[in-house]
């Protein structure tokens, strides 16, 4: 089902009815990148557990810089998937926690991470077996 | 649960139980970046629903270059998700196919991209009615 139009506007939700990721001008795409990004995926995974101080994202998630996982939780922010709340305390902080529709993004993106956690040792398996797909990807 | 070490070696599968995609060193990350790349969740989608060309595919997938498009089929060949089959037959091609791990994966990112695609309509409203979201991030 194509989107009818790849330009967001007021009435840009009146006329779509479903998007549309195989076409390249349609704003799945946008939403797809955000959710699949470096860091997007390991948030809503880590926020599908509770709600969190941004310190304690940065240290649940291994390897994100504070600009990476600032950037990411805004796109995230913007795409109506979590929710921040500043907490007007001594120290003051800043908590984030998922929407209903960032737990269903959530949902999605921790069952898949799930499976790649628990088939690495199959994958490593393969990668050990097939040490020439890079050279058999030249053939033909 | 932790992997043991986050170099791949001869006896790694042996060695790890589980990957652990928090942990920075992690070797699922990289599959993780695989799967979840611009056009991988795109490809492991359309092979989803059977054996493609490489000329199909790109026709398939709206805006992927023939060099991206080489690069992701090379990724998820090494990674033992989909398999490589020279055609010699005239003119001669290649086809590709899922294998059972990919199978596997395709049915993650499509569930996935299935939701994003149905609440494309949804995340749009609510990108409108938060346009101060990027200055909103900004604040305390």
């Amino acid at each position: 089902m194509p989107t009818k139009n790849g330009h967001s506007g007021p009435a840009f939700s009146d006329r779509v009815i479903r998007g549309d990721l195989l076409a390249a001008n349609c704003p799945s795409r946008e939403i797809l990148r955000h959710v699949t990004s470096r860091w997007g995926v390991l948030v809503l995974m880590v926020l599908g557990t509770g709600t969190h101080r941004f310190s304690e994202l940065r240290r649940r998630i291994g390897g994100v810089s504070e600009r990476m996982l600032a950037q990411t939780l805004q796109w995230l922010e913007a795409d109506g998937m979590i929710e921040r709340h500043a907490r007007d305390v001594v120290p003051p902080h800043v908590e984030y926690s998922l929407t209903p529709l960032g737990r269903e993004a959530s949902a999605h993106v921790t069952a898949l991470a799930d499976w790649i956690e628990a088939a690495l040792p199959a994958i490593e398996t393969t990668r050990q077996d097939r040490p020439a797909a890079k050279v058999a990807a030249g053939r033909g």
